[in-house]
């Protein structure tokens, strides 16, 4: 297990670099890691390039013997950039042109004057430091994702005209022709139909307020699809120059409509980097695991390597209540995070900057660059387990992750009237992955063993290796999907699956006739309770719709107070199923049910 | 009394039409409505029609002698209009255009060219179908309002030029010259004066934010005028073709300034239907039977015939939780809506749709299209009941409706400051008649009898016909109401008054001088009291102003703690009035003080 | 001390200003305020002066013995000046144009159009009237801000091309070249470099969500500094016709970033008036008195008289909940803001206006122009103390009140997530002064004796005059303010000081090296502890990084659990510090403790 830090040298006189890089080999850390917005810096005009500042600062690296995860920095645009082309800043649904500085990122990735400009600027970093001998890896862009990232508003981003042409592009390759789209978007509703693909918009309508669900799910996918091809631009510009390095990018979990999908975002990735502040987001050390061990299953999904980004070293300033952090936490954040299979973890961040909107903010030292608590906690971790690499704990059970069904139920469920004060409250109640009480509480019958993740493509394709496979939010479901699933059963594998197993399919059509239904009957669930509010203590009547449903050959384990089976077991093939006919995974999350927890755990 | 339901072909695969419709009718059903916003399957290109499916549908209908109300199609544009003529799209207040598809209306109805598309459509399909033996009854529009009517946001609709220019002619065509409307609308108030009509614009400042509150009115007062013309205009162009079948529309109940007014949007309608949700606004049964007999007294004061246009037949899927409907709440609701005068009931609708921005929601039949219990009641309620009509229960009591006081009443009380959460959790605490706590207390003293509702328009012209009076939020009042109000009392009504009687004339204005004060001087109120806030519990003292204004000659039905009286009785001409000098209704409905409600029952 | 009241005769009929004038006389006031905002009165079309209205109000001023604060009347635009001139609309952050009419102001003052107009309008003004036997004084503008006033939401103003430019020339007078700009505004972050000043733009960012802190601090100023300009320029177009009257304006207290900088905006005035709704605002005595005393140390330090400019004389009605005003209230305020030295208290108003956006509301007379027990308590109080003036009560202790502090703390905090209800519910919990826990805390230790506030500029250019300073959020201090600080101590002050003392520049960067521990070791507080919420009661153990910073030849006052200092005391040179490691005056504040106020109360 490596460790490192970032330290951004252009933030910082050039006097200090040499003692602040000797100080991070002293603390212990291999890795340094920086530039990943520092456009300016290398071409503060257009077409004016000027490497002195990272020449310098990879030098010292190399004095230093420290290695470098050096960003490519085309992840904010500078402002002669903008100047110059103003039709490169994002816009709203509401027609809200992106502020030209501030808030990340600044410019949108799918406008062609960008892209010209930063695959520039990243062809002369990789021609110029491929050979380098501090050079560890690459990161190409950082965070990315569409607006807002920093932005507490709720509106939706990009509308600009080169995303409403690449979206278009998209959807006609997509459905190839409008009949098909027409179809797949349910249009035939409220005259909503296209005639031809020029009809078409990106939907302004946003997540919410009565849009159309199945466009929102295309919207959301696209976007997706589309930071990733731009990744993969990235990356293959690098190639030219280097066979050598691993190139990746950084992401993060938040609000879910807010950040791409990460199994297409790290497609192709040689490593992907969890940024990860756990006071800022109030993680315990069960959502830590959780994500910690879905960012390793996304690693191993696409062939990454997996490696925390950032994480956080000191207390934070801005954006909310400040969240301080105790060298204790450091520790048991490596220590979580090392045991779910992280190879390298870089601290965010050495000094707290002294001005920009981080100011203050983060630093593993203290303002006057003197050493703290934390810092010594850090020399003393990486010490005891820096050898000590990746620990499997347990046996692994899996977690198949829906992301469609996580925007579908993020749509359906609300925000700004399901959770009154915004994201940040949301946030704090809700964990980090947002909307998914249904997966923490899945993982509540893992914690603290390790769980494997396995994702919406991946099911596509393969048949879950493992030996219990809990289905938290099975809402949508495309069939090949589903027949994956029935072949794990069939298999051997014990299916744990949450009330609305594939009551819609992957485009969001609700599944008319055989849903789940036709392979065991009773797996079907009534649209009557499809709310995670409605559970066993609330639930005393079994829902309507049952009747007819009940699978005589399965075995009741719980029952509503009118005996009406609430949680059925059923060995299909070599394996057997368990589901519940309420939503069991948001009821072990949400009333911490000791009882029932233990009750499920001791059935498979 | 006749029973309905929506079925929209559109959405169904033509294989599944005669099975739905022989289902419609086994259940025992009489009537379908379809078509309200089928524009784009009629007129799928630009002036290329096509009646195939209406056809199919309509002949469908007539084998299985089920009759049909016919949506006229134009309640939400095609694409291919939009994307020619995209000014038809609202505009908000903050310069926001309208998505061009999502939520409903993406039309600006005071757009020439939205009308020309549409009155073509609705003279296309009255042609073609005036003579179907299937037709029973044209709906021409559907739920017409300016936005928002699914956005969750606070802006301001509509602001288009179109609007703009009918928002002059209209001011114009009232006040004929603007020294008139000057006086109006108060404009000797911080340089708001106008020197033509030229200079006057949409107020863009929206409700609330310190904006002008008479033109705000008119603002309000004009939008449905504007909605109630065109309405009218779409039935003279069935009318040219047919002078047989009934026409209308529906509408509902909502946030105040959202809906117009329904007393202006019924006339000259032959029909006009509600559309109620019961378990989404959670609604009781009290405060359902009070929008029933609101909805009667619209349609009597017009002389349409009161429908139900969409009765919530199953449970809601998005926006916000999912409320479930049991068979028990159908039976009832159909009860309480019979036995106050609705001779037809329509539900919505037979199946959950499988795709679009209601998918999952709302059916009668299960998602996969079999029968629920919920629609065994429905067969059951249709037997019992379905031939026994409209059932007077008791006495009617009068309460007069100030649509205007509704709208000042709520723009003063604020909403963004009032109610944290923003409508939803409003919704949730007032009830559905949003801000007019008033109404519902008065509305109490009636239940379970029934109210007739009396309104503005109609207290202009007549004397109620009532024998008690509930006059709720009197606040704003025209000299002609409150002739028609003196002339009742004097005739021998008996009228209980809440306070803030006449304290606005009907544009807003402050009456300084006489006011109500003229009639009975102890009905004038000081302005220290006027919010519903202040009752009897908190008012231990008299309200100050009031020590001149007792009336000695008036009996003292209920005093403060100080003495000062609370309810004072008078007999004037042959009636009686009984007046309070704190927020009576309001108190009604939110202390459920029941010895307050027995007191003052007795003496009436 | 003289007494007066508002009375717009504009908004009233002629035929009433004689009574008008003659109660007003009556009650025993000597001066009426009106014309801020008529400027359509005077000016009805362009370039047509009517002065009829204001010759015959000022004639009958005169006839009864009244003398008048008359406004320059160009504190709202005309209707026909935006017509033809829409240009002079503010723009919001998100491109929104304000509306034409409605929230004041409906210009920005930075258009030079608007200028053009208002500077001859001011003059015509003063030509006619600089001579009139009843003019007091003059007051220009009225409550001059930015938007929002009166708006509700939280965007960011003005972003028009006119203000662009101010501030583009704004910055570069400031900074003279480029790159100290860069420096100033931190720019080497994120690639925010500015190649030239004509890449600069306003921060549309606003005020949260992630921008750059540095210019957000300039951005307050300059608009504090346009503000103040305008004014000045308004000033000498007055001293052209008039060097005998004083000139001055009214502003009042709100959202820090609402309301621009008092200590610059009534640099010039001769008098600057207090607008303060008490009930409406929710204020207690000791709040009241707290802003008072704000106001009076604003107008000693810039030699300017003290003037309430609106005291509340009755109930609002719009705007949020009605607050009553009770009689008792009125004396009690005009009894504390007397002991606190203000010369002139003019209430508004005199009666409720019947029209307009603040229909019925404020009035000291009833809605019919009768007297009530308001207009009887306020002759009351200006027989008994009308004539006795300014009282010394105790010995004043100092506050430094840094704005700077204030917009960076308030910009940390947050609000959209702080506060869930926006500023409604913030202003209620956290006193007018939003974000100034700390201020209120200090005053705590003042009241019911008077506090002098000291303001950034003044701390610039002299040592402090008290015995006592307390500095509540001393979080941002420039170099020299911090040499009178020290300067303040060694002649014998006595200093109490919060935690994070100059933890930054007055730019807002973080001090790294020396700060404020060069000084006292121990006044240096380390980010950990830079949240107001940790506490005594809270933080148990020492916060890190003090282990080497403690003072031993301090005195320690308080201690944590563990033992660390939470209060130190040490004499320097021949003054003394006391400071705490927690944040102390908030503490007072939020907790209430007698205690702790008593005990820090004994050591000053």
């Amino acid at each position: 297990m490596r460790f490192g830090i970032t330290f951004y040298p252009d933030q910082w006189s050039e006097s200090y670099w040499n003692e602040a890089f000797a100080k991070i080999k002293e603390i212990g850390f291999d890795l340094v890691r920086f530039n990943e917005m520092g456009w300016a810096q290398t071409e503060p005009q257009e077409g004016k390039f000027d490497f002195s500042l990272l020449d310098k600062a990879l030098n010292l690296c190399k004095k230093h013997k420290l290695k470098v995860i050096l960003g490519t920095g085309a992840a904010q645009a500078p402002q002669w950039l903008i100047k110059k082309y103003p039709e490169i800043l994002p816009v709203a649904n509401d027609g809200q042109i992106h502020p030209e500085y501030g808030p990340r990122p600044n410019f949108c990735r799918d406008n062609k004057i960008y892209q010209k400009y930063a695959l520039r600027l990243t062809e002369k970093i990789a021609a110029r430091y491929a050979k380098h001998p501090a050079i560890d890896m690459w990161q190409i862009d950082n965070e990315p994702a569409y607006p807002p990232l920093d932005l507490s508003d709720n509106k939706d981003w990009c509308h600009c005209e080169a995303t409403k042409k690449a979206f278009v592009a998209w959807a006609k390759n997509k459905y190839k022709n409008i009949k098909a789209l027409n179809e797949a978007w349910g249009t035939e509703f409220w005259s909503g139909n296209f005639n031809n693909f020029e009809e078409i918009s990106t939907p302004k309508v946003g997540m919410w307020n009565g849009g159309n669900p199945h466009i929102y799910l295309d919207w959301y996918r696209f976007k997706s699809e589309q930071l990733s091809g731009w990744l993969k631009l990235l990356k293959k510009t690098i190639r030219k120059y280097d066979n050598k390095h691993k190139v990746g990018t950084n992401s993060f979990t938040n609000i879910p409509n807010r950040i791409p999908d990460h199994e297409i975002l790290s497609e192709e990735m040689d490593w992907f980097g969890w940024d990860i502040y756990p006071t800022a987001t109030q993680n315990t050390d069960e959502s830590l695991a959780q994500i910690a061990d879905y960012w390793r299953s996304i690693c191993e999904r696409n062939g990454c390597e997996f490696i925390v980004g950032e994480l956080q070293a000191g207390p934070t300033v801005r954006w909310g209540d400040p969240a301080l952090v105790n060298p204790e936490d450091i520790k048991k954040w490596v220590k979580i995070i090392g045991e779910r299979g992280a190879t390298t973890i870089i601290f965010h961040n050495l000094r707290p900057p002294l001005y920009g909107c981080e100011t203050g903010g983060y630093g593993l030292l203290d303002n006057d660059g003197k050493e703290t608590e934390r810092s010594r906690a850090v020399r003393e971790i990486i010490k005891e387990i820096g050898k000590s690499g990746d620990q499997q704990i347990g046996e692994r059970m899996g977690i198949f992750y829906s992301k469609s069904s996580e925007i579908e139920t993020f749509q359906e469920e609300g925000w700004q009237r399901g959770a009154p004060n915004g994201w940040y409250s949301g946030r704090g109640e809700l964990g980090l992955l947002f909307g998914l009480n249904s997966l923490a509480g899945a993982y509540k019958l893992v914690y603290p063993n390790r769980a494997d993740f396995i994702f919406e493509k991946q099911l596509e394709e393969e048949v879950p290796n493992c030996k219990v496979l809990l289905l938290a939010n099975p809402y949508l479901l495309s069939e090949k999907q589903f027949e994956n699933i029935k072949k794990f059963v069939n298999q051997g594998g014990i299916l744990v699956s949450d009330s609305r197993l594939r009551l819609k399919d992957e485009r969001g059509h609700l599944l008319p006739y055989p849903g789940a239904k036709d392979w065991v009957k009773f797996l079907y669930i009534a649209t009557e309770i499809i709310t995670a509010k409605v559970g066993l203590a609330k639930l005393r009547a079994k829902p309507e719709g049952f009747r007819d449903l009940v699978d005589t050959d399965a075995g009741i384990l719980a029952k509503y107070n009118d005996g009406f089976p609430a949680i059925i077991e059923k060995n299909i093939g070599k394996g057997k199923v368990i589901y519940s006919t309420f939503s069991l995974f948001s009821s072990l999350r949400n009333w911490e049910n000791k009882n029932l927890l233990e009750f499920v755990k001791s059935r498979i």
